[in-house]
């Protein structure tokens, strides 16, 4: 298991694992959150969730949507387009070699801001809340890239 | 190549990379699944999908949702919420040097229980098949989450 | 930074790595474009969004579906169900030592036909251009599994 030892020696992929564990355990508390707000709101999608609520109309008047469990599923669907790109991106990045001040600033801006981002959704705070902190996300993604890109390029 | 080498010499990594490659799989297997129901159910949602069955209302009556294709797209965005943060997460967690008996154990359970998940959802079993099959692929993602942190933690 | 050094020296990875960060900022891009029609459309779907047009049934009639919009969001969706598969299989097949000629084809026509895919949804083209360019990139990721699972199979 030397390799194993070697990354967990690296600083910089130390830092890395402990930021996308983060990230991609927030993301996985969007389904219990869905999950509560369905059984909250009694808003249900299958017929087969709805079958203890008794048979025929009783239960399929609880298959419909709701406004609070949309919204949880839009914030949801947008840590998947936001999240994974950061995940993929962010472990090249820490594989080329960044300076772990710099590596840690990219990491702690992102995770940050996608836990706003996720409060802004859900209470949710007027604009540009939303908007700045999924932009701030973005940007940082995107330094990586660049980072990434300047360093291995080999097309 | 010696890179390449060594992590093929690591064996908790090689279970790590069969078990990630057979849930990706299985994902990928979604979209077939949504296109054969797409085209058994005639239900399309592109109306450049619809132009060889002809032109004008004869090809608009293809456009709708289909209860069958619906249900396959809800377990594919489940396995996209799923398997992407096991993947992610299974990775660090393969690299952070647990035993390879333990990490077995890992990948099997969530692998069999997502197998369990698309069946439970496309049959459909009823409750709580799925959402006990959903349980405990999650559990298996957060306990491979808090071994990685607890070994690699640097905020 | 041995290991990151040792990364960045081999081929294979390098092209790997290009090839990761092209398809996600590609499929990045796609929440500019989903945003650019959002506004341009001012097709909205979260009532804060909208506070900017005014108070009630003046904000209110911006609350709708756009046809643009919600092509751009498939686009989107279908980048998330195709891309996270090569990102993820990509990286094992990366370390599983394939000839780097071979493994550039491969990134290469996966890219190139995920960025036709994009083209051809959005302009949109006449099928079947969309479904071969989806075809071909599923193809290029399902072949990269068949290398991996044959090299490092560990049940």
């Amino acid at each position: 298991m030397a390799k194993s030892t070697q990354l967990a020696d690296n600083e910089v992929f130390r830092a890395y694992a402990t930021y996308a564990a983060i990230v991609l355990l927030k993301m996985m508390l969007m389904s219990l959150i869905t999950a509560y707000y369905r059984m909250t709101r009694k808003a249900f999608v299958n017929p087969e969730d709805t079958a203890s609520f008794g048979k025929g109309d009783n239960a399929k008047k609880y298959l419909r949507t709701d406004a609070d469990v949309e919204r949880v599923r839009r914030g949801h669907l947008n840590d998947l387009e936001n999240i994974v790109p950061f995940v993929g991106i962010g472990l090249l990045y820490a594989l080329s070699g960044p300076e772990l001040s710099t590596a840690l600033l990219h990491f702690r801006i992102f995770t940050g801001a996608r836990i706003l981002h996720t409060f802004a959704y859900l209470i949710p705070l007027p604009q540009p809340g939303r908007g700045l902190s999924w932009a701030v996300g973005y940007a940082v993604t995107f330094s990586m890239a660049y980072k990434v890109l300047k360093t291995v390029l080999l097309l």
